[in-house]
């Protein structure tokens, strides 16, 4: 997607063919700054750090770090020690780890000579079907837009987002934000809700950056307005993204996005979670066996932000020593979803409707 | 309630006979000072700066105010400024009008000599009268906590509560923690889950340093936690305050209140709103005929809070630029509201419920 007009992805090759370049998502929104990763030294900092972020963009990192290393040591014990330090940057990663499974499959049966260059074409692949995998994700859902759109006779259509599920976590397009960027390039005129999603304000620091720097009409709100404006027809559509979809389509996602889902269900606003195939764990049958992560208490208690000289530093807004609780996601009853959008299409939130878009997972599906 | 174990009030009588103390709202959680307040200007002050705010204490300060003006000037003109620069200070508050109103017919037939006495006297009695009303709050609440306790085998109620319905807000014991602060008192085991209550965060700022001052166990969390908690099991019991509340039931509360109501009632959790008499608006027959105040942006966009030297500052959360909207309230419908609490004891959320304890307005309902 465009910053200041530049299209712009979140990782790509380096000129010199012997890097790959990034964005420093720990500066947003307050700086925009490219990072050049040498090593897979770098690459792992850049996971750790949180320099990069958000499942397909972690995967992609990842393969480019381990042809990174390949470049320096391309032995048997060179890649296994490159997994392995690559893998340990984000230890609960699934995607981390798919990524460097798929690489490590794509340069098995090489010379040690040949494994480097083979590494990086599979990590371009990998970004490259992360881009086409969101891009229609967002084909499928501009379809649900433009229905919308077909009612409200040139006015906008109000969607509200949750978190950044946006193109900053993926390759390009993003999961919840690549319809509306389809829509937005067709023409079709939209406005989003952004929720600035407490503790870690995604939707204020990444969402908001996102629409803003593509010139998509937008509008941040605290996490507590998305129901009044729903209850006034001030929201036509609900789309967020999700970290893991039970077979039951019970959806995992930021904290929050259950409340959001119960606003719209009582005010009859269409609720979709867009996804990529990746994200469905068909070996659950329910959302209540999905784990919780709970994090630092500090992400409640401290906010960074920029100070009125441009400096960025951290507040504490409460009383010293207030304690905190800090669960990273929560879980959206599948009764809640209006519809699933994925690569494939749209699909009802349930078994039936995950089982029509992808029928060769009858087998494993629980 | 207790400040590291002293009882104090938000406003009282100075020692002098000749001012009043206010506690100053606007430095905490970081800082806790008493302000001495000498004159109609500085009570005027402290109401815009918002040193004292929550409508009841609005109210009492407002009237401690007129005291001290008709200390300097008790004719019938400075009577008259000293309501009208009072009244000024916050347009909208029903409270502080409310309260200049009591204290001028307080001394309406009194001559000039004994008006300032006579107006101390009265802003002393509307004080009490406050903290009379929020102890029966609390009386009647306890009951309800009490209930719970009694099936949780010495485990602690838990208890979520949104924005500052205080004593803070109050001059003492504060509405929706009333019941809290007795349970407390009386050896009940409670916990209570403080939403921080974006964008002023009043939870973090005033509920966790009520609560902990206090010695009460709670746990801050962000907004978006609560419906999580929910889930799990983790909440017992919702008590909110509210701004305002129609005949039927409908409840205007701080922005937000509308999606714990919604999680509330998807996971069976009690809600229940606590009041005094004077939040009732008898002449609306529907909560959609509240106005909704909407605020600045800059609520939205700049925090404040403590930076690690322990200077106060500001900072800014989104990009430069960035769009905000800051709706203050929402409207939770009588539907997911459990019970009315107030100072004449508990009621279903509908017209036959708030007229079975206010018998006297059935003239006056909508």
């Amino acid at each position: 997607m465009k910053i200041n007009g530049t299209a712009y992805r979140t990782i790509w090759p380096g000129e010199d063919g012997q890097s790959v370049v990034i964005i420093d998502q720990t500066k947003l929104p307050h700086r925009f700054e490219t990072v050049m990763l040498r090593s897979v030294e770098d690459a792992g900092r850049a996971i750790l750090s949180m320099r990069v972020r958000g499942a397909p963009l972690i995967g992609a990192t990842a393969a480019y770090g381990l042809a990174l290393a390949l470049r320096d040591d391309a032995t048997d014990s060179g890649l296994a020690n490159a997994i392995a330090f690559l893998a340990r940057q984000r230890p609960t990663a699934v995607n981390l780890r798919w990524a460097l499974e798929e690489t490590r499959q794509a340069i098995a049966g090489l010379a040690p000579a040949a494994r480097a260059e083979a590494a990086f074409a599979k990590a371009n692949a990998i970004a490259e079907d992360d881009v086409e995998t969101c891009r229609r994700i967002g084909q499928h859902g501009l379809g649900v837009i433009r229905a919308l759109a077909d009612k409200k006779n040139g006015e906008p259509v109000n969607i509200l987002t949750h978190c950044n599920a946006g193109w900053l976590a993926c390759v390009d397009w993003g999961t919840a934000t690549s319809p509306i960027y389809q829509a937005h390039n067709a023409g079709i005129p939209v406005h989003v809700w952004v929720d600035e999603t407490r503790p870690r304000n995604q939707g204020a620091s990444l969402t908001a950056f996102e629409l803003m720097s593509h010139g998509v009409p937008h509008t941040l709100i605290v996490d507590n307005a998305g129901g009044h404006y729903m209850q006034h027809g001030k929201v036509d559509l609900c789309i967020v993204g999700t970290d893991r979809v039970a077979s039951n389509g019970d959806v995992a996602n930021k904290i929050g996005t259950y409340l959001k889902a119960l606003a719209a269900h009582d005010t009859g606003v269409p609720f979709y979670v867009a996804l990529p195939y990746s994200t469905i764990d068909w070996t659950l049958t329910s959302g209540a066996a999905i784990p919780i992560e709970e994090r630092s208490a500090d992400e409640v208690l401290k906010i960074p932000g920029r100070l009125a000289d441009g400096r960025v530093a951290t507040i504490d807004i409460a009383a010293a020593g207030s304690p905190a609780a800090n669960p990273a996601f929560d879980v959206t009853p599948a009764r809640l979803v209006t519809g699933f959008i994925t690569e494939r299409g749209i699909a009802s939130a349930d078994r039936a409707g995950l089982l029509s878009l992808y029928p060769e997972q009858r087998e494993t599906a629980a």
